[in-house]
């Protein structure tokens, strides 16, 4: 039995309040550690906020992997005996192109680093992709996947983590909130639903929430078992807010869908050659 | 402006009465025809049932493409104007190995087969399996794609047709039942939204209905928009029922998710080396 208890806190950061939006996170992070919580998910660019000015705004609010939120994140993790995936504007090599970056942290430091691949929007004028799959690693909590926001809209990208043995896919993301028809579920949470069962892996998808320069959010943490059914569903409530579910990672690693049938094994592989083309 | 009325037909079929399933089907496609379909899809496997015994008795049950079946749903074809996508058990060039197919006809007759590639459960015992891509081909009402049931659990599939330019995934299906948590929408239903959503193309996932020899069944039929969204909800009632839809299909070409993001142009493939391999 490898239960895990996780956690997402929707932060509410605000662009240039980074001090303020660090001091949120540790409170919210030692808040869920006191309900328990072994892996924290934060939402992505979880202390600099989001929407940025220009290239030079997010450039001078990017932080080092030996910053202050990193710093901060590894305190609480050792403290607390944590796992922490969050998302980070980090100042890398390239002069003025910081990366929209999501960091596993344990009481070590800084386990690795993911840098968004599938850029967004203005993100594209902002931030130096990645050019990496995504991160999948061992901690003491479980064998986790981490990317960013936009990349889970590619099936391509949750697909490969579960390849590499993901148990648990920790998400950061910023949904910008649009229109809906009454009564669904964000067409974001669907496409997170949808990846765990194809994948039989768990996902925990950590949005975030407040008003930002003109942009609302879906405000959609969500916490999602190998059968694509929420653990922990989406309150889609614009406030910070903290979902915990109890995951039993073990079931990740059974990737059975019937007496004779794996969502992995039974892919086509060999058919498959125009995806990579 | 290229609006095509899309049905659904869910049907329930019974394995060993073909010809009262042929005339169930045939009256379904009229009644959706007289309330001005144009392109009707029909389950999986929708005139022989699903349950067989054995593979003799599916052999036994199987039909050429000049069959009772492909000649009658040509002739309704052609009398509607009709493209009819349905499920059908195939007699092909292996000896007591049907194929699991679907058949697209006009009033010209079969434009195209698919054979389904994943194979479920005990059809693996059952069908020879297809191995060729989607089938993705234009017809008067529209480029549909073509692939069945458990085929779209596999996200390289769907991505695959969209790849090849599918405005409109036509999926036969027979989705058996499974308990899911109160509330909440089939997982089969979340996949299709998810599958199209991502690819930004209809897809009209047509389930069957009535219990057969000890399996019931979703009764999951949806015709879902390529923001994900229904456009005909699912109503899991376990019975014979028609959904229908208007679709844009023009709006499937048009790939953009923001002013700067394309779900397709916004891969990228030099990193999905593993999905081959």
């Amino acid at each position: 039995m490898s239960t895990v208890a996780v956690a997402c806190c929707q932060l509410a950061p605000h662009v240039g309040e980074s001090q303020a939006n660090r001091a949120d996170a540790e409170a919210a992070i030692a808040a869920a550690a006191a309900d328990g919580a072994q892996i924290v998910v934060l939402p992505e660019l979880a202390t600099s906020g989001y929407v940025f000015a220009d290239r030079d705004e997010a450039w001078a609010l990017a932080e080092d992997l030996d910053g202050p939120t990193v710093r901060a994140w590894t305190a609480l993790a050792a403290q607390h005996d944590l796992v922490i995936a969050g998302g980070l504007c980090e100042r890398g090599s390239i002069a003025r192109r910081p990366h929209n970056s999501a960091v596993v942290i344990d009481a070590s430091g800084v386990r690795g680093v993911y840098r968004k691949v599938h850029l967004w929007d203005r993100e594209t004028e902002i931030f130096a992709p990645g050019d990496a799959p995504p991160l999948v690693l061992d901690t003491a909590h479980g064998r986790l996947g981490v990317m960013v926001c936009y990349d889970v809209e590619f099936p391509e990208w949750p697909r490969l983590a579960a390849l590499a043995g993901a148990e648990l896919l920790c998400l950061p993301t910023n949904w910008p909130r649009e229109a809906r028809p009454e009564g669904e579920r964000p067409a974001e949470v669907v496409r997170v639903q949808a990846a765990a069962s194809s994948n039989r892996m768990f996902i925990a998808a950590c949005d975030r929430a407040g008003h930002e320069r003109g942009t609302d959010w879906v405000n959609g943490t969500v916490i999602v078992g190998p059968d694509g059914y929420p653990l922990a569903s989406p309150e889609c409530r614009d406030e910070p807010l903290t979902l915990q579910a109890a995951c039993d990672l073990s079931l990740a690693q059974d990737k059975r869908v019937s007496d004779r049938n794996s969502a992995l094994a039974d892919r086509r592989p060999e058919l498959y050659g125009r995806l990579t083309s």
